[in-house]
């Protein structure tokens, strides 16, 4: 269980102690979370068949725990600054995409969850 | 509260009745994610001292909840190939970010959590 | 006058020198550009009515003008390894462009080129 | 050869005739950029050992010179605005990344560019 509200709750005010709302519009915490979503990519971006991350190296799994962190805090005070749940607008897309994706037609098809 | 792991078993259930397991390595994963926190971006791109997103409109709050989700959902899915809690982790790196900007010290400048 | 075929030549050197070839699949060079994208993207996340980057400021105008080097290196590689002409596919949409976006009805909104 | 200024001319103008460039802050087309990355990442993120991308089809090949195309005209307008040369920078930075990556030592090591 992931106790958003008090994660939440930390993160607006380590950002109010150090004068940081006015930085933390939506747009810019979007911006912040594409560069370090792009970081986590960094780690990744050099695979080939002969070259696989070891995702077990102890210093490889400590750089992606920490830009996964990253990630997962911006999404945190995103949400929290616009009111949304995560969990809440999760579980509506998982809905949309059991329609759009019907077991079936979309067995072993590279698709995106969002493709139209 | 989030319910993590319900979350994680269901995509996992999603992933697996749909053969979709054989494309969602960290690597293709993790680029997913890049490419919805793009789509998010996407609806800010154009804001100006004149022009800023109405995120209470509800056409364009709704676009906005969806792209939140799709980046939770690859998210969600990356902690668990890789066995992370994302608790664990923005934990860890709250209290590392506490540490490298004293509140003093950081007051009111435009700095990132990971700054160097 | 952009040398394109020079430059894509010296970079090609560069690789293949190095025996980078392995990596540079297309798919791999545009996750390389998605990750400098980022990096420039890092310079202005925190940009707000108060606190406007200084393009002109030495070392910012240094960290820029590093980072456009870098999206611009890989979309020339990018652009050799599909042999796709840069200027070839923006004559052709920017001619798209021109129909889809006639003048007096996108006259001051904001949309993207791209947009649908 | 590319012609730069005259590409640049033409999206000026572009932009001018519909009173675009209110919205043509660096930060707003570095973010577009940052978009229109993400959406030519969108085509290769399934890759895997049994999928890979066909860059010779010619629908998937239409798509790739698109979102091609928008990122280069981004970069375009981007230096336009900042008044880089785009030739002059990348020349600058293969100077350093030949200091940095000797080819000896770089040999068949997957590295970024930008590495430190």
């Amino acid at each position: 269980m992931i106790d958003e509200q008090e994660l939440q709750r930390i993160l607006r005010d380590f950002a109010n102690n150090r004068d940081w709302e006015q930085f933390h519009s939506p747009r810019n915490l979007v911006s912040a979370l594409n560069v370090e979503a792009g970081e986590l990519l960094e780690l990744f971006q050099w695979e080939s068949a002969n070259h696989v991350v070891d995702v077990n190296d102890l210093e490889t799994r400590h750089k992606i725990e920490d830009e996964i962190a990253d990630v997962f805090i911006y999404l945190l005070r995103i949400a929290d600054k616009l009111d949304v749940s995560l969990e809440g607008v999760a579980i509506a897309k998982m809905k949309k995409n059991a329609d759009k994706y019907p077991i079936e037609k979309s067995k072993g098809k590279a698709v995106k969850y969002t493709e139209l």
